[in-house]
């Protein structure tokens, strides 16, 4: 078999056949494919694209190219969004569906984009701390439900040295290449019920809605052939979901939700992904008995001691569940006000996104410095009233806020002497 | 200016600016840009294509990579193939063009395929040689007319690196980058008026006029914009173009053309491509008089004389023109006989291609050596009647010509009870 072969076929806009990624998966981890012919390939299927069986074998194949993590627990479950603004539902739903008494061992990176990801977030907690052995980390799965780590290097390796080859060669914005990196991953780390939440609208990287379907179901349905449990949820991500984006802002908006607070769309969100989780993994019969659990965790608050438990079993500080004063706090505070009466109509997710960024939230480049305190609280909720003077939104920052960030983020957010339509949820796919 | 950005754009479809192929072709011309990224950059052009602009900066650019002849004669001309079976154009008219006044400095390959290139076949003369100094080139060029050399390292060199790679990741076969490559070279050695031959057909790499009208449009437009007469003539690969397949017994074809014998189809082809080239370069004021000076050539033998010329200028024996049984001769020879009466309907060029190449006339490899005497001989050509028991074809080789060979050259000749309908010049652009 040749690479050069395979290039041509893909080209051409044929079917690769499972032996023929295998040796493109295994070929290129062994360095025994080069780059450059690596690269071709991926621009051709970038252009031509793969059918599910195509995405399933290069999903497996990079699965099988490090360690697989099996857990044998029929209730382990995992979730994985493709990243929103203000989208903390991880830290919501993980320690609620612990509660449930699923098991949830999870992954988590840092990433980059308008906010770090789910551990520089729970870096909040002092002392908080994701750098844990595998044996630790299965130990207080047993003990609590619930553990979170940082990747590992040997879940699917070869997809870290593809997904590098691609963030140079522009390859990235492949449906198939997207799906099967990030079910790769999911696969790998042994989940028998994975839920995806594939965000649509201006602030996701699928800003179309049959983009975010094709995604969606490519996911769906590779972890379908992979025998797992399955929910797709497709959710809206032209406005932002929550009202708080930022690590530590997003930290205590979470805290609220698991509180009984309820937020605007966030709660809704977190209500679903929980909801079909639980009935996905059969820890409820159906939709009725997965909602009830759901309320009840919320009402005897056994999701926020979840979250507590998890936070201290992985070495963070307790008590600031009781005292939000010792989170981390912004040097300079600076609101936004309504310069007219009216409902707000729009609140753009991806300028939010930017202005966040700038205010020190997010990371452009791997090794910069985040600053947890810093983002964006919303006081208003699309379709919310509002008085012309009152405040809008505050921005937190360590980096003194500028004029032009202010209106940036006067533009971000548009009043309207009508409501708006306002969707949260397009489709789910189960 | 990032190479990532490049890709971006072109991977959108987007037009690239001198500036960026500029970019793009030094770096990868100093190792700047990597091999992985100008494979995506490639794939990303076959898929999307180049303008014309973009065809015609990128072959400007690959010719500053080098060194540029300048040879100071308004005559210099130089004659281009993209490839065909029985195609000894070449061979006859270079001494034609050198006998009416032209200047032709032929950089000549050997190549792969059915049969080796112009180099080779001129080495059936013995001792002829084209590792000749630039001096010696030059020199001889201003004496006769006509020298014939190797292609040397130094004309576009980064197009023989940007070959190489599309060679191992499948993006040869994109009409912008075959233009360019074949362009790049013509426009460095300098001269002022280049005429084409595009072949189509099964036989060729452009199989459908469509393709090949794009390819001869492309290079075509390239000269233009670089200030140099042009001429393309798209031409019939379906069928051999002359009797004659295999380096030697091409040569003795083409000197039987040379000494005013009419060869079917190839002669045609012989005249179109001198008269067009005498009048584009203006030896020639019109049709007309370039005929004249082409039959004029022909009957005096002056084109004869010149090949003649040529050869011994380079070191080849002359005597070889008087006593064709000096040429090597293969060992074995078989005839293929007509198995019914009728007229010649079909001769699959492809397949004869393929014949000549298991008889040892070609290359498959860089580094396999020639049979010079290997070949086919075709007795009759398309549409002439044959009786049954008749020779079709005689083939020759140094290794033993196993059936399964004279088989495959018996189904590749077909005769029928009627005349089939044949082209040999498809479009001539100018």
């Amino acid at each position: 078999m040749k690479m050069y072969d395979l290039i041509t076929k893909k080209k051409l806009g044929q079917v690769l056949s499972k032996d023929e990624i295998e040796f493109m998966v295994q070929g290129y981890s062994d360095n025994e494919i080069p780059d450059y012919q690596m690269s071709a390939m991926l621009m051709a299927i970038y252009f031509k694209g793969m059918n599910e069986q195509e995405a399933t074998d290069l999903t497996l194949e990079m699965v099988s190219s490090g360690e697989v993590l099996t857990i044998d627990d029929d209730y382990l479950v995992d979730k994985h969004s493709t990243g929103g603004v203000a989208d903390t539902t991880s830290l919501i739903v993980v320690p609620i569906l612990a509660a449930a008494g699923c098991k949830v061992a999870k992954m988590s990176g840092r990433g980059l984009g308008h906010t770090g990801g789910t551990i520089d977030k729970l870096e909040s907690f002092h002392g908080f701390n994701t750098e844990i052995s595998n044996e630790k980390f299965l130990k207080q799965l047993g003990e609590i439900g619930v553990a979170i780590i940082g990747q590992t290097k040997n879940l699917a390796p070869v997809d870290k040295k593809i997904y590098a080859l691609r963030d140079v060669t522009a390859t990235v914005n492949s449906i198939p290449l997207i799906a099967s990196s990030i079910m790769a991953k999911k696969l790998a780390s042994g989940a028998k019920t994975i839920i995806l939440d594939v965000k649509c609208g201006k602030g996701a990287f699928m800003s179309t809605l049959d983009e975010a379907r094709e995604l969606a179901y490519t996911m769906f349905k590779i972890g379908k052939r992979a025998n797992r449990n399955m929910v797709a949820i497709i959710s809206d991500m032209n406005h932002p979901l929550g009202m708080a984006i930022g690590n530590t802002l997003e930290v205590i908006d979470s805290i609220k939700v698991l509180d009984g607070k309820y937020v605007p769309r966030l709660s809704e969100l977190c209500e679903t992904i929980v909801v079909k989780t639980l009935v996905a993994c059969k820890k409820a019969k159906n939709y009725n008995e997965a909602k009830d659990i759901y309320q009840n965790i919320l009402t005897t608050k056994k999701g926020l001691d979840k979250f507590k438990e998890l936070i201290i079993a992985q070495g963070g500080d307790g008590s600031y569940f009781e005292d939000f004063s010792k989170f981390d706090k912004a040097l300079f505070e600076s609101n936004i006000l309504a310069d007219k009466s009216g409902y707000i109509a729009n609140i753009d997710a991806l300028s939010l996104g930017k202005v966040a960024m700038d205010l020190g939230a997010g990371r452009v480049k791997k090794d910069d410095v985040i600053d947890l305190a810093a983002g964006i609280i919303l006081k208003y909720h699309i379709n919310e009233k509002v008085k012309k003077g009152e405040i809008l939104a505050t921005l937190y920052s360590n980096r003194t806020i500028d004029k032009r960030l202010i209106d940036k983020m006067k533009e971000s957010i548009s009043i309207s002497k009508s409501k708006n339509s306002e969707e949260l949820i397009y489709e789910i796919i189960k």
